[in-house]
């Protein structure tokens, strides 16, 4: 059996404090014992994490490789990422900056189902970034969404993606309005001859879950928008796991900030928004533009994009979704910095336009290819 | 309706920075579109956020309460965590301090199923700390978590608690494990008339746990240990609120870390692991422990205590459960801390006394009743 290594990032003062720290948490998140009272034998030479490398990275900075066994990973996700960070996420001074799953965790976890070139395939846009415009606010009721849709797909949207915020609220519950969309999207293809993808945001009590992503596939939906930071990454894999299913998943980043926001906890850019999505099964990873209303920077949008489309993995590379602030001004920008296997979100400034919103698509459709390399 | 109540603490320059970032949140955590965009009406009027109260609170600190409608929380729980703090979690310089569900919130949501005095109830301890011995280390199979559960069991632990780091590993599957853990703590509860509460750690693929939960119902489970970090909210919520499966539930802190470990994101320590476990049904509250292997200080851990004893509300007061570096030696400072209402996690030294376990049970019940107040 293979094992999995993650590489932590540890603040400390000298490399002897480090390793400390390091011997600390290959206990802590496995078998969370003091070091005496760990079984011999099998426990104590397999489960127990392995310092496989420990070296100074900068002033004040080490970085550690800690091996683990799959057994302990099992062959859930959300445990998988329980041995990774769980309890030590709790820990000041502390960064999660590699994962190499290794091949017994990539053969359980394989990652995006369909990936950048599954997605293109489907949308029918062999180059050129996508477009995905948003459909909100949240308050609009069923139809009105299905009337921004339509206009959208009839515009040339390849993706029309929901608000992370609509959900099942009384005034677009959730089976009405994924069927009313799905409606509006599909006659807005047969129209046009396109394929716009409609992913509805996925809703739904953890009982409700299964019943909602099978309705979203039956009333014609193309993919399911998941938030994993509220209803788990054990979600996503879920979707992308199911073979019957056939669905792609799109990841949005809410409640997900403080993983990023603090240079000594949680996660680097890349990891959290690249390849903890890309692990989990995600094909299209939103995260917050820079230039938006977020304080992402230039160096982090473009280590997520990069993790996002490693071409030597977890898996399928997966498409880097950036938001916030995207407009026909900034389009020539925007493909310069992520170049062509991209889906750009473009938010509510677009509803400005009302029912001539597909001029907006058509204008930022023309920027980006005139902008292509 | 009753609107319910958010309020950030907000980092800024002056007052005008602070409400223009107030105004912001308003709209991102609703309709996510500019201003200008917002339809008039029941959007403009309902659905965006209000601000009802705005000032400063210390240097560079301002304290920002806003209101929103129970509409665009809906129903479910994630849903509500959603509006309370989804996008704006990616903000820097902004941490949630207060929530204010109010009576329509609190309809839909109402705490904890059975709180402190349905514990006692169901342990059969009146008064007095609880004593929460902890089934590990990750690798062991179930026959011998089995054995160490029964030895806790008959030296009076009130609840016996699974590690979080053990799922449904082939080593101790998890339908194998909860039976014979089950099984073994029931014989105990025979021999000496006790009422010991056995806690497993819930396991399974999100189109799983509900088989699992009603498996762990059926085979004897008094509780179920859940990893909202992991498996999400909504899970805890699910779980609390089912009459016809009447579960108690304890939360686990894992993978939360960085919500509360920065100055300036986040929620505070008495949000995270008092205010939001209350609200989604929490029974017992499991948190790091002052003075263990994570650094949270006394004042952060009183606060975590009070807001989840605070007897105003939300819902009935639930059981602070402070975990690591728990001993006889500090049993008394502990007393001293805590009080009455707490459940003390007792984890990896326990295992150094083999199967004179029961001793380390029964000298830390002695040692917190000689300290009680």
């Amino acid at each position: 059996m293979q094992r999995f290594a993650v590489t932590y990032r540890i603040f400390a003062a000298d490399l002897a404090e480090a390793r400390a720290r390091a011997e600390g948490i290959a206990l802590e998140q496995t078998v969370e014992v003091p070091l005496d009272v760990v079984p011999p034998g099998y426990i104590a030479d397999q489960i127990v994490g392995q310092i496989e490398e420990i070296g100074p990275e900068g002033a004040g900075r080490f970085r550690a490789t800690i091996s683990y066994s799959p057994d302990g990973a099992g062959h859930e996700f959300t445990q998988f990422l329980n041995v990774i960070f769980g309890n030590s996420s709790i820990q000041k001074g502390l960064k999660v900056i590699a994962i190499d799953p290794g091949a017994d965790m990539l053969a359980r976890h394989p990652g995006p189902r369909f990936g950048i070139a599954g997605i293109r395939d489907r949308a029918g846009r062999a180059r050129g970034g996508l477009i995905a415009p948003v459909l909100k606010p949240q308050g609009l009721d069923a139809d009105a969404l299905a009337r921004i849709a339509y206009l959208c797909a009839k515009a040339g949207a390849d993706v029309v993606k929901e608000d992370h915020g609509i959900t099942d609220q009384s005034m677009a519950p959730f089976r009405e309005r994924v069927e009313k969309v799905s409606a509006a999207v599909q006659r807005a293809n047969a129209e046009t001859g396109g394929r716009a993808l409609y992913f509805p945001s996925l809703a739904g009590r953890p009982q409700d879950l299964e019943a909602n992503i099978h309705f979203a596939k039956q009333a014609g939906a193309d993919g399911l928008l998941v938030m994993p930071g509220l209803l788990g990454f054990g979600v996503v894999n879920r979707i992308a796991r199911d073979n019957s299913l056939d669905l792609p998943v799109m990841t949005h980043p809410s409640f997900f900030g403080p993983y990023v926001l603090s240079e000594d906890t949680g996660f680097s850019h890349g990891m959290m928004f690249g390849t903890l999505q890309r692990l989990a099964g995600s094909d299209i990873s939103v995260f917050p533009n820079v230039g938006g209303r977020f304080g992402f920077t230039p160096d982090e949008c473009r280590a997520i994009a990069d993790a996002c489309r490693d071409p030597s993995g977890p898996g399928k590379p997966m498409l880097p979704s950036p938001g916030g602030g995207m407009s026909v001004a900034r389009a020539a920008d925007m493909v310069e910095m992520y170049g062509d296997d991209v889906v750009y979100l473009l938010g509510g400034s677009l509803l400005r336009l009302g029912e001539q919103i597909g001029e907006g698509i058509a204008a930022m459709r023309a920027a980006i290819d005139a902008s292509a390399r």
